[in-house]
């Protein structure tokens, strides 16, 4: 589908205008290159075994990223909500099939850009390029600091790194889907989140 | 340290005059942007807290890249070998401090360039920039298997994942690392390397 400059959030246009400085003709370049795309609550933007086409920017919504274990249990490595970038940029990349899932737990409302139009602006406009690249760092330090939290911090303490970073998450994500997050059963998840709420 | 190019490994060599295809000119002009450092054996090239001002290739040896919990105890994120890229990029890119450490298991012969340098070289060369930026999406996708590895597989499956990577780690890393690198105490480890031995 394609974009209409009236129905763009202000976020993506200030994503573009002022943290890129685009100017309004780069904007309007780059804007031809995106389509919309929307994913419904539970459906599938990307499953495992697939290869990944394109870098979707999450203009509405939220995500979760998973793997399966080989009993088909799920393990969330990520949550995704507006303005990151889902995907992924091996399989992009190198054509391989991605190892992730990607499903919404939101309806979504996705911005994309093909491989092919991303290497072109990339190499059109280098300011979009050193954008794209600082995401990527971003999301790269933010599977670092998953990773470590998955380590180094108990349940109880991941709850509340992760309620301080979205304080909104209980009313925009399915209670399973945070225990299953933070390793622990939905049980005990409530009466964790009980016990800290009456302190 | 300055570097003489009869002193580097044929793989340094190989890397950026095979893979990432520089002239022999841009591969003298890359050289005198980079220095050579060693570190002992045990000894930190980063701590926790300090800001990563440089990246360094592992021209020789292997370090341990690991957090520590608020009761001082470690835990190892990855490890790293010959051909890795080591540092912070988060903390060399915004100037924050790193939360991670890095630690060499085995004396370690690292070719470093400052963020200078790199930047410099980035912009000059265009080849040598398309060659960092896929190292750390590399890098990124490492995290990525990592954390699924950790969420998704027991200890005994990421042991056999991590001995086919690295046949020869048991030769070259203490038992301690690689057991707290597959969360679990070295008896374990010892019990379940015989078992597997025997089979």
């Amino acid at each position: 589908m394609h974009l209409y400059r009236s129905e763009l959030s202000q976020q993506f246009i200030d994503l573009f205008l002022k943290t890129i400085q685009l100017s309004e003709d780069e904007f309007e370049m780059v804007l031809a290159h995106y389509q919309r795309e929307y994913v419904p609550r539970k459906f599938f933007y990307l499953r495992a075994g697939q290869v990944c086409k394109q870098v979707a920017y999450i203009n509405k919504g939220s995500a979760r990223i998973f793997t399966q274990d080989n009993k088909g249990g799920e393990h969330i490595l990520h949550f995704a909500f507006e303005d990151w970038l889902i995907g992924d940029l091996e399989s992009l990349y190198t054509g391989s099939p991605c190892s992730i899932n990607i499903q919404a737990m939101e309806d979504c409302e996705l911005l994309c850009i093909s491989k092919r139009n991303l290497d072109k602006m990339e190499e059109q406009l280098p300011k979009f390029k050193e954008w794209h690249i600082s995401k990527q760092r971003k999301a790269h330090h933010a599977s670092i600091n998953r990773l470590s939290e998955v380590k180094t911090l108990s349940p109880e303490e991941r709850y509340l790194q992760l309620i301080e970073k979205h304080p909104q998450i209980f009313q925009r994500i399915p209670l399973q889907y945070i225990a299953s997050y933070l390793d622990i059963e939905p049980p005990s998840l409530s009466r964790l989140r009980k016990r800290l709420l009456n302190k």
